[in-house]
């Protein structure tokens, strides 16, 4: 486990960081409230908050479980908390004054919380510290990009397991069932982390024939039918047949960071316009990722891709069917799998040395079925690196 | 899927109730805004906002993607919305004036859209309506009850699968993964839902040995080693081995409705402080049961099981090690795992018919091991039916 832990000199950039963001917003102080930013900062995910003055040593406070703290984190200040309540005289006790200007993550804490931190810290401005951490976690260090490769390495294996287990007739929901279990077997956590609100990211995005072409209430070109109306995207009970396109959109995430990656599979041979299509997507895939570099602009990307689709004659399926079309050919991920950069529409901001994106250009052909191909790369110096190794050629079984 | 969705008459019983509880507080409305709410009072989790007032017909209003919503959900007035700016326009349009005092679920809404929200509606009272709909939610009806009976089934086949896969030297995650792949076949949504900020549930609590003794930060007896301080809880990489206590706290979602469920095996002959143990934990929660019915206060249930497990001598071990014990024996669960009734210290109010609650008493030996049972139950008329036939007896393989 010793190595699992998040070390030193990580959290100590990452803390010296935000506390220079926060100087230059003239804030006082920033408390870190959500189990993934703590997780950043501290490198535990126990029940704890983690308090970083402007000036003075950073505080976690812990509920519950100290001694595991201590052992996860390189925070060497570590005091216990029965109560929120208790929280400014804590904070008065050493720091000698509560802050004038504290930014919490209003993006994620519920309402409830936010009502009782205000009457907690009367007098105290609350701002919004949400666009500040994403904006710092969006660049990734050689560590983390590191955990995301061995996440791409666990993936490499999962598609392998592929044409060793399909089989005519079983659904798509027992498929996933198989992966899952290899995944985990590796070490996926076997539980994606998204930011938004309502929204819950999972593996098992596994799509065959129609079920491609079925939309869902999620911003991606295809949602599948899922198991239920309670959980109505991804795999379902359908049975997969013969010639079908297969795409596994397939998430891994190990030790918390995670990647994105979708292959195409099919029973027998594939009709051709789906084998057509499916070459299409890679090549917007190379012309995508052949641009991308420091300095261009995220949106320029994605216009590149929609230029590739339009010239292959792909506008109608490219990114979903024509009234449904994504608003991003690209995701940021790390922690998160809606992080920053967005390859989108209105996402004007260039790309940078160490942001980590999955792009999935994808192809959909209602009631008939969807192609794809997805890959998760960190931006390089020069260009883009590859961190899902996954063979990429369409495998007939 | 037709049978999937959720029947009209459900849907009107679920509507009438909040609208009657509405009504008592004198507010004019709620606006449902988290998905699993949304779920329940609508039959779909699409991205939509369900609007019910006092008086008038309630609306869907449609983010993404409206085909869909009809045909999930029993509600009939669905409407498009493009953007939350538009909905008091849409609400003066269809009803005649904005609400004076609007319900939203405070407890989960994340205080940037609460904020926002508040910008919209503004001149509306928004109050807090989670409490509201939480105790409609705790009691459920013979159609859920039955959703949790399926629920209950398929845990029944993941636990027969126990003696057939397990081998000395196997990682926990590695049973784990193999039990999710079973359970998924069999219709296990792989994704069971808690309403707390900062929680995630995972079915794969598989504690071998010493794991059991592991604290972290949930509020439960043991949390395991996890697979990393990323997922600091359940399955870790540790082989299992013989003669040791192999705990599995297995949940299950089917359509939904989540069951949650602990069994004990072993490789080998478990040692007798153990199986002592174990059958302690049996004992206590047959006492339970025989005290559990309607009009019994959750708190009595919750000082009975303390009581047995004092008088069979585990005061040290049950419900954790000594300073961490946790302040609940059971908890309610149904389309959450952290639902009313709660068995707990201070929940001084009565059990009645519906409520469906865990019970898990259980018992922790620091460093050594965890043994326990869990079963779900559904509070009928005269007692409680338990929902979970799995086999009760350790499993010795």
């Amino acid at each position: 486990m010793e190595k699992q832990y998040v070390p030193a000199e990580e959290i100590e950039k990452r803390v010296h960081t935000l506390r220079s963001e926060v100087a230059k917003r003239e804030w006082d102080a920033v408390l870190i409230v959500q189990n993934v930013d703590l997780f950043y900062f501290s490198g535990t995910m126990q029940n704890a908050l983690l308090f970083v003055p402007l000036d003075g040593e950073e505080t976690l406070m812990v509920k519950k479980y100290r001694e595991r703290v201590q052992r996860e984190s390189a925070i060497a200040r570590v005091i216990p908390l029965n109560s929120w309540n208790d929280m400014p005289a804590l904070i008065v006790e050493h720091y000698g004054r509560t802050p004038q200007k504290m930014g919490i993550e209003l993006d994620v804490i519920p309402a409830k919380d936010y009502i009782r931190l205000q009457e907690i810290f009367a007098g105290v401005e609350i701002v919004d510290s949400s666009s500040l951490i994403k904006a710092i976690r969006k660049i990734k260090s050689t560590y983390e990009i590191g955990l995301m490769k061995q996440a791409g390495e666990i993936g490499k294996i999962v598609f392998e397991e592929v044409p060793r287990v399909l089989k005519e007739g079983m659904t798509e929901i027992e498929l996933a069932g198989i992966l899952v279990a290899v995944s985990m077997r590796h070490g996926n956590q076997n539980y994606l982390r998204m930011r938004a609100f309502n929204a819950y990211a999972y593996s098992w995005h596994v799509l065959s024939g129609y079920t491609g072409g079925v939309l869902s209430y999620i911003d991606a070109p295809m949602g599948g039918m899922g198991l239920s109306p309670a959980f109505p995207v991804g795999a379902s009970h359908k049975p997969i047949k013969a010639h079908e396109p297969i795409l596994i959109d397939f998430g891994i995430c190990y030790n918390g960071y995670q990647i994105d990656e979708t292959r195409m599979f099919s029973m027998g041979e594939l009709p051709k316009r789906f084998k057509d299509a499916y070459r299409a997507t890679r090549e917007i895939e190379a012309a995508m990722t052949a641009a991308a570099r420091p300095g261009v602009s995220c949106h320029d990307i994605y216009r590149m891709g929609w230029e590739v689709a339009r010239r292959l004659g792909y506008e109608e399926h490219f990114m979903g069917p024509p009234d449904y079309k994504t608003r991003f050919i690209g995701h940021g991920i790390g922690l998160e799998i809606d992080e920053y950069p967005f390859i989108a529409q209105n996402h004007d901001y260039p790309l940078e040395e160490g942001m980590t994106f999955a792009l999935e250009p994808k192809m959909v052909f209602p009631e008939e079925g969807a192609v794809g191909i997805e890959n998760t790369f960190v931006t390089s110096e020069e260009g883009v690196e590859q961190l899902t190794p996954a063979e990429e050629t369409l495998i007939e079984v």
